[in-house]
């Protein structure tokens, strides 16, 4: 990386919150993806750790100057190589910006530094009465401006929705370093094209988040977690959809693969109490009071029982609950030693029972299987191509193609959550028309005419 | 018009579906705006009334061929003239796409063509046991297309949130008459930049919207409205706010002048109950059970006991409660002939009560009033410009821009839900950075590169 610019750079934000050392660059290159499906990183690059907008503000003025793309990297928790460099690059690391600017306790509003992680905030608001903030993608360690920008979602949207519903402000950092603030503390605000709702799920391709203004809750501190044995998938969907419509709606629902729930329950030396059943369910609930929460308990036994006679299993202790929340997020230690590439895709709640079928189906076809985990209130599905021989097989890419297809045929969307990215570019053209993809490619040309903004995220130009 | 171009659109739709006379064109005109304000419509203009997708996408590809602009016309409740053509257009009126394609009662979505009315969606819900849309903006011939681009929100807004929040999935027709389809009957959806989140708020600017999914909700028909007179505005507003972070969440909270809601009531030859106090609340409650209701009905007595020492009006009651929301909806009737230009300004909830009292000031300090009606809990407030002499006041642009410096001193917005349409673009520039604006404009550019959609709303381009 060219030694000026480096000078440069260093002058914005310090000589010692530049790193290019080849050695210590390496822990700013990639986020969780699968080995075998990581974007190619470019090694070229300078990582800088910008404390402040006006800073951030000045590297992309020296970005556009100098002609030289930057990567923005939050907390790299990402599952599509969004944050990976693959051309010689700016890497902004945001680790630095970490204020919580206010809890606003009266409007119920957080103003944060895009750099804070969802743990820190988490933290924070232990210290208020009665606040929360319900989004929640799984890993703690992601950012605020990494969540704004990707739309995160993760097991809890069935109750509160992704990102996209909480976000009522941002701070924003354009190509050519203007500073833009985009809402605010509002509820409300039609003031123009939302921008703001077009940077998320930009992946960080448009602009850099450097605030964003989250809405904040009352609590829901009374939990219960119930593992709902059907003797179907179609019965547990049905039994799901039953829920939504009684308008007693769990913080998440999750669906495994019994296997999954028997082994990684195995591997923590617990044992997975649900003998009986072929489609496990577990269903988180959260209420604001005990009676509150004992009714919702009592509405989803009452609409269970017409989909499975098994015995409802019920964890109300906290050490109950957390050995079951703990075999549903353990489970990736288990299988991910034996998957390559793993999916996101997302159909109508309605049609999860089917496209599971279709997807076990073809997984069969090629003599192999594919782990199902779903949130299956929201219809995502993840699922997986398994390793053959510790090695990607060389049917990988026809049978993913062939399970996109499967979910097409059912409206479905190739990512629910997790996004395109840079491993999924090829991807989304198989869901969208070229004219689409145009149109997305002309609005990224719009914010960034010089293709200097996270390149090759969401979209080639 | 062209007698050509008026052929060529009577092959796509049928001569029946054209209106070309003069005195027949001028029902097809304006919207909503007070007369005063009223974008000045271009009379060069000739109907048509498509019936598909199909058949708009025919209608775009000629405007875009012929180079002529299009305006489309759904329910023209609209309050900023976004539906009035200001040069020779084709408008496009929606009035036949009212096919309710399909309620599919088991995902809980609804998927309509954009002319159908709330009016029209309510009563079709009427025959399903538990299903209930949302979102209503006052108006029940608002169509949905409409709801949709303008991110229509209203009173009710407070538990359920704008247009924004329920819409899964739109087709639209692009400038060269491409049909895309967008999202879907998905909950979650991360594929690629967000074109729908971006075309609801554009006001019919980028692109035409024919058809939309919409989430549907479990119904909650237990419902009460309560009146609550507070000694100050302040009082009423610390309310609010301890109403909304207790998690008891109110359908609707609505804020009137005291004289307004007395003086109405006496036009209506009722009586308004709340003798006393200085800032009455109208507190509509919505919940599943009855038990609920009750539940809720005593959480906002308690705390209203905590900031006023008035009695809480409460209309249980069919009767009761069509009265006092009555009142609420009747208060324009009063004050209609008496005002030119009215706000639809936001601010952070908080900063209401010294919203409003500034707004009193500065209408003090041209020997004039304001009335002030809010939907409080959103931070959304209305206020207006009085009429001298039946006549604008010379100050009322002076007057006008006051008040919005006023409101981004708090922090917030020009409009909270009405948009920009026509009729605020110059007023958008007092608020928006030059910089902000023009990437409206370069958005605008990528769907509407010969400006035919919808010119001079929004944006002037």
């Amino acid at each position: 990386m060219d030694k000026l610019l480096i000078e440069k750079l260093a002058s914005i934000v310090g000589q010692d919150f530049i790193i290019d050392d080849k050695d210590d660059i390496k822990a700013y290159l990639f986020d969780e993806v699968e080995l075998e499906y990581r974007p190619k990183a470019c090694y070229d690059v300078v990582v800088v750790k910008p404390s402040s907008t006006q800073q951030i503000s000045e590297i992309m003025k020296l970005s556009n100057d100098e002609e030289i793309p930057v990567v923005v990297r939050g907390g790299a928790t990402g599952l599509c190589g969004g944050c990976t460099p693959v051309k010689p690059s700016i890497i902004i690391s945001m680790e630095r910006l970490k204020k919580i600017i206010e809890i606003d306790e009266k409007n119920m509003v957080a103003v944060l530094e895009a750099g804070v992680t969802l743990m820190e905030l988490l933290d924070a608001l232990k210290e208020y009465n009665d606040l929360s903030f319900p989004v929640h993608p799984g890993d703690e360690g992601a950012q605020m401006g990494g969540m704004a920008v990707t739309n995160a979602a993760g097991a809890r949207a069935v109750r509160h929705g992704p990102m996209r519903k909480h976000i009522q402000g941002m701070t924003v950092v354009l190509n050519d370093g203007t500073i833009l603030k985009l809402g605010g503390k509002l509820v409300k605000n039609n003031a123009g094209y939302n921008i703001m709702q077009l940077i998320m799920g930009s992946e960080g391709s448009l602009a850099v988040v450097s605030e964003v203004v989250l809405k904040l809750y009352p609590r829901e501190d009374y939990t219960a977690t119930l593992v709902c044995p059907f003797p179907t998938v179609e019965g547990a969907c049905e039994a799901v959809m039953d829920v939504l419509r009684s308008g007693t709606i769990p913080l998440a629902v999750e669906y495994m693969d019994k296997r999954l729930f028997v082994d990684t329950a195995k591997m923590l030396g617990l044992d997975w109490q649900a003998k009986d059943g072929a489609a496990d369910l577990l269903i988180i609930l959260s209420e604001r009071t005990k009676p509150r929460l004992m009714e919702a308990v009592k509405v989803i036994d009452k609409i269970c029982r017409k989909y499975t006679k098994l015995p409802l299993l019920y964890g109300e202790k906290e050490r109950e609950q957390e050995e079951l929340l703990l075999v549903r997020s353990a489970h990736y230690d288990l299988i991910k030693d034996e998957i390559c590439d793993s999916f996101d895709m997302a159909v109508a709640v309605g049609s999860v029972p089917d496209f599971i079928r279709d997807l076990k189906k073809i997984a069969n076809d090629y003599s192999t299987y594919t782990n199902v985990i779903a949130h299956i209130a929201d219809g995502n599905v993840h699922n997986d191509i398994p390793l053959v021989d510790g090695k990607v097989p060389e049917y990988a890419k026809e049978m993913k193609e062939k399970m996109y297809e499967c979910c097409f045929s059912y409206g479905g969307t190739i990512t629910g959550e997790h996004g395109i990215g840079k491993i999924r570019i090829e991807d989304l053209g198989q869901q969208k028309s070229e004219r689409e993809i145009r149109l997305m490619k002309d609005l990224k040309k719009v914010f960034d005419p010089k293709n200097l903004i996270n390149p090759d995220t969401v979209v080639s130009i």
